[in-house]
């Protein structure tokens, strides 16, 4: 079992981050513009992108520290695998410690999520300090893979 | 021990890629600006920045095709962990596959330097591909811990 790992520190506050991770306008400002569904714990995130998507089950959310999914649906690489924000303080900063956990193997699709990732989580920063993230369609392209 | 994984895409050859990868005038247009040594097989690299530094050993360096570098000096996390660039062609782009290898422990400082690294091959596409890539001290800063 490998892992996908970020770091990040955004100037706001825990709870605008964990707004950001938990609401469906938060998560279409910065991951894609097509979010649906619930990010309550129990409930269930819809996240479309052109060539397909992800369906997470919200398995925790605790305000302000925590928010954990688990892909219901999506491509086989990630069903099964969780996807972890812990949030903390420090140095007036709100740190995400982001980690995509469970893959099974280091497959090259997830050398490219690894830098997706990033990306996206420089997106959720940039959207909690200025009001704008880069959601797709507008992400920031790093491949022939997007 | 666990890695860090990567995967950009250039749209410049293989060979300026390697040439960006193996130089120091590359290397300092992309990850520190204060970089000197030899980029050749045998060779040892040393890259300084505002907190420190690293010296890499390069282990193999293989034209348009492989870097492999062993970190020879820096934080303690770093020592002994190989960082691995592997090229291929593929839609017309030149792929990167990216892996920092042999990391010890998924410490908190392994978060940072996978988000950063992310950064970096990103300025690494922007040099080759704009002729200006972000090199420290003109890096994206993510955190408290630049």
């Amino acid at each position: 079992m490998v892992d996908i790992l970020h770091r990040i520190g955004v100037t706001s506050s825990p709870g605008d981050v964990y707004t950001a991770l938990t609401t469906v306008d938060g998560l279409a400002g910065w991951w894609t513009e097509e979010t649906d569904g619930d990010g309550n714990a129990g409930g269930v995130l819809r996240f479309r992108f052109e060539p397909g998507g992800f369906d997470m089950k919200v398995l925790d959310a605790q305000p302000a520290e925590l928010v954990l999914w688990e892909v219901v649906d999506g491509p086989d690489e990630w069903m099964g695998t969780r996807v972890r924000f812990e949030l903390k303080q420090e140095d007036g900063f709100t740190i995400v410690l982001f980690r995509h956990e469970g893959w099974k193997e280091p497959v090259e699709f997830m050398y490219h999520c690894s830098t997706k990732w990033a990306t996206f989580l420089m997106s959720l920063k940039k959207l909690v300090e200025t009001g704008t993230g880069e959601p797709a369609p507008h992400d920031v392209k790093i491949s022939n893979w997007h």
